[in-house]
């Protein structure tokens, strides 16, 4: 049992099954102290984010929030597109604009009015990706394929896009696929991938400590923000990781990750820096899932109600915060 | 009247419509001694569902959850589809793809953006149900039609596939005109006929109580799980019957009955047995619906309204179940 | 002022400016009293709707609601038809099947997944009405336009169809042009004209009281169940005018009459006379816009938002009727 | 610091990023004596909207309130004619057509059902606005590009449409560039230019009432409202400015602009003069994005949200307008 805070363990699927859910734990833990203690895992929670939240000036225009760019979908995967593109409008993005193939077109502008949409010459897949503007961010990979057609448009894409960039799912698998791509990222790209994706690039493990060890190294060896998503999702920069403290089992539910990967390129959108808008993405959007969970539960959880509680998890950001830390101090004293 | 526990004559329509509604006369009935007694009928209610509702591990992932093949529609029968894989998401699969001709593609990307699509190389019906994955169900019929090359396509996907399977509606109907298409069935596949269908599958009976019989042989012979959807829906399985105490007359409503198969695909996705699948899958539609009408009345409840209350139905599984209980046991001590 | 009941003149256009509002004039006046007093005009208020109302046996089925087919639309006029199928499925049809151009094709089947979608041969107009099954009821004229092809293909519906049957928008339009199609409609077929539809019909009045005599020979003529859709609507049938007591003027606006349309349709699938399906929809539509305005004002009230709020009204028909008649009561007393 | 009354200054960006909040200053500043002063500014708020506003007449027509004519789109775009097609509606307009490019005809009839659409001869762009019906006002320009083309169509438009106008976006930037067509538009049109596009229409500035006076003097030579949209919004007409109080950085997000639009034409439609439809249309927007922000936050505020609150931005009018004064009279006495 831990007493003084939560211990890695807990967080670790191997580990963590066999331990009680840690936030019973939680019986006056000083946050303090932890965010005190230089260690090589931290926790990402409400205090931190709080922290980095830059509030908006009320002089400010929708240029001051970015243009982002989502490129994605294929045949019969145009849905990733529409809830990433809704998630990057949801949490910020001055303008979001949607590349697709063609057989997007007629989703994308009659299911989000609010997006733009640049369409692909072919109908059914991505073969190359070229805009009429000057994007801030590109969040890419979503429901995109790893057809021969789309390899070798991501890779002319990498050849000439050096901004903010987001990357998962099939952007992810044609990493793991032409691993020369690897060398071809900006600084500080933000990796998204789930196990199975992680597993693809940065080899199998043989316990989760192996894994994260793996992962630090392969965050350092490239420069990349790594987003381990997972039931505790870890974020891997600069030798850390930092460990998110929201998130439900309702939310393993197909589109979440598309919604994380639409959040992430809305902060960079808005000038967040790379790991914390990583880290703040994961929090918010384990937040939302948790806020929904409760009018949910965790079957009817949709990764379009996930994005309906963006709001809610900003907003819970600043709901009387001190409170909690005192109801922890109150608990010390008795 | 009956005081003890409601008679199976008040679940029935033939009799139910001379008796005043049952549940005014519910003074106090010990469930623990209906649960205890060995009937050839049982209920379905909250108790049982919440005993085999199955609690999600914090450390579980989108595949803990399957991913379901929902197959239907035709030219202008789309939306049964949409509506089928909606409530399949909301029933907690982890991943849906729905299989429609091709005329189905832009209100399947456009209206339910969680769910993929596949499309069958037909513009107006299904002929060929090839798909590039491998599903954890399927869910079959909804919206299909019985056009000849439909049927040639079904019948080369029963030989093929073995998996749990839910077959509704048309498929239904399909069996009844091909009745060879029985013995490919897989062991527990869950069929969910309407009087009519039902009629068609096992012949015209003379009384409600010569249905059941031929439902619980119709089962038996060939290992069947009969949802005979009707006023009280009864899950015939293993020479029993099984009594579902929830719904109202406000879900007879295009529609209801799409949202109840994707809910059994649901529930077979997430690795419940198809008996269990069935019932629990039964009520929560029905419970759905009780919520919804609370809110919209009989008239205005549309199939996507109960759609929207499965979230609720789940929750309120949780919801003061003692207190019930005891309210009872107060009245039999009074 | 009138302190006894509404006077007619208070639900006239041309009187009815000088007076205030008459529901501010309401100090006690005897419901019973007036329902006693045999009139040229009746008010149709909650308590003739509710005395109307059909309770739906636990024991019903889909079938027991009828299949409504509602027909209408044309280039750029679909979405009449969506407005007017939707309010159909939310006045309790069974079942609803709507019959549009092909232009309507993706639209309906993506906006409305439980309704099913029969397509003209045309793009833009419907030239032919064929269905492939025994409609209960069908309202037809919606955004349907008054093209030669429509025509000629409306005269042949007329022909042979001799069910219940809504007539709206531009059905009257044709029925003006064509006035040997009026012999052709089914007996108690409901027309719904607005104020200029009905000019076209009855030709014009000189006053509000010609206006009525007019109508009311028409109606008779032909045996036909008059809608005057108006601020306030009265409903002309057998000698005598039926005035609503409810509606505002944020219901001005469009598609509020395709809204009606379809509610009428919906109650005549249900079974309701003609007569009566007519006084309660434009009650129940009326009443709707009223709640509606509660939560929305007047400018903000659209045609979905009515919709949204029959629900409500179908509810509203039954909270504390008794109270509202006692406060009534009280007053006179004190 | 200014007790009396806000200052100019607080409201404009590059004197306003000095001053803290002026709403936290407002500590009893007397309205009537801010209303009372002839100034060459005036605030816009809830006295002067609540003032303008016309109560509907219980028998009005949907013809009272106008048919408005929205015009924009090209491929990709289309969504910003949705937003502003819904917010006309929401706004009051009696009848709603959209005219759009033939790519847009499904998302528009698909998502909005109360517009009616007619579309271009081009399938990307459009050409020649020719309709066939008389609207009340024309909203042009959004999301329509600047195409060759577009221009001549445009151009064509202003040589024989002289009724009430309203241009933004890309209408403004093809005036920026054929500065002739300025010549050609009707008295009172109404502009409504963010920051860059009223550089391109008026020439850059050293200072922000540099700014303002070269807004004035264009305004004057034209006869046209000019809406320069920015944190706080300036009316700029007949030599004077009209500031907005409403509005927050929440609403710097795509298609916020749209929405505005949309509801100026409103407000046309029903005969408010354009002036008047600007100030307060600009009023509402600002305080539909206030009350939506209480909600959603500003990260997530997105336009759709706008439109959803512009319900509330009237009702809101009409609560309890009187406390607030008293709650700063109360604060001067003590």
């Amino acid at each position: 049992m831990s007493i003084q805070a939560p211990k890695l363990v807990f967080f670790l699927p191997q580990t963590g099954i066999y331990s009680e859910d840690w936030t019973t734990l939680d019986i006056g833990m000083d946050r303090n102290y932890l965010a005190g203690t230089e260690t090589e895992y931290e926790l990402t929670t409400r205090e931190e984010v709080l922290n980095w939240y830059k509030p908006r000036d009320r002089f400010s225009h929708k240029g001051n929030y970015g243009h982002a760019l989502i490129v994605g979908g294929s045949y019969g995967k145009v849905g990733a597109v529409i809830l990433s593109s809704r998630a990057c409008l949801a949490t910020g993005s001055g303008l979001v604009t949607s590349y697709v193939p063609k057989c997007g077109y007629i989703p994308l502008q009659t299911a989000l009015a609010e997006a733009m949409v640049l369409t692909d010459s072919h109908n059914d897949i991505i073969t190359d990706i070229s805009v009429n503007f000057e994007p801030t961010v590109v969040g890419i990979g979503i429901g995109m394929g790893i057809e021969k057609e789309t390899r070798i448009g991501f890779e002319k894409f990498l050849d000439t896009y050096k901004g903010p960039l987001v990357i998962d799912a099939d952007g992810l698998n044609i990493l793991s696929k032409e691993r020369s791509l690897l060398d071809k990222l900006p600084a500080q790209t933000v990796l998204t991938p789930h196990p199975g994706e992680l597993k693809r690039l940065i080899g199998s493990w043989a316990s989760d400590f192996e894994k994260l060890e793996k992962a630090i190294e392969f965050s350092g060896k490239y420069d990349l923000v790594l987003v381990m998503k997972d039931s505790y999702t870890i974020v891997v920069y600069d030798g850390k990781g930092y460990i998110n403290s929201t998130g439900n089992p309702g939310m393993a539910t197909g589109g979440s990750g598309d919604v994380l990967t639409g959040m992430i390129t809305a902060l960079l959108a808005q000038g967040y820096e790379a790991l914390i808008a990583a880290r703040m993405a994961v929090y918010l959007h384990g937040r939302a899932g948790d806020l929904a969970s409760q009018e949910y539960g965790y079957e009817s959880l949709t990764a379009g109600t996930i994005t309906d509680y963006i709001a809610a998890a900003f907003l819970d950001l600043f709901e009387k915060p001190e409170r909690d830390s005192r109801e922890n101090n109150n608990k010390e004293e008795s």
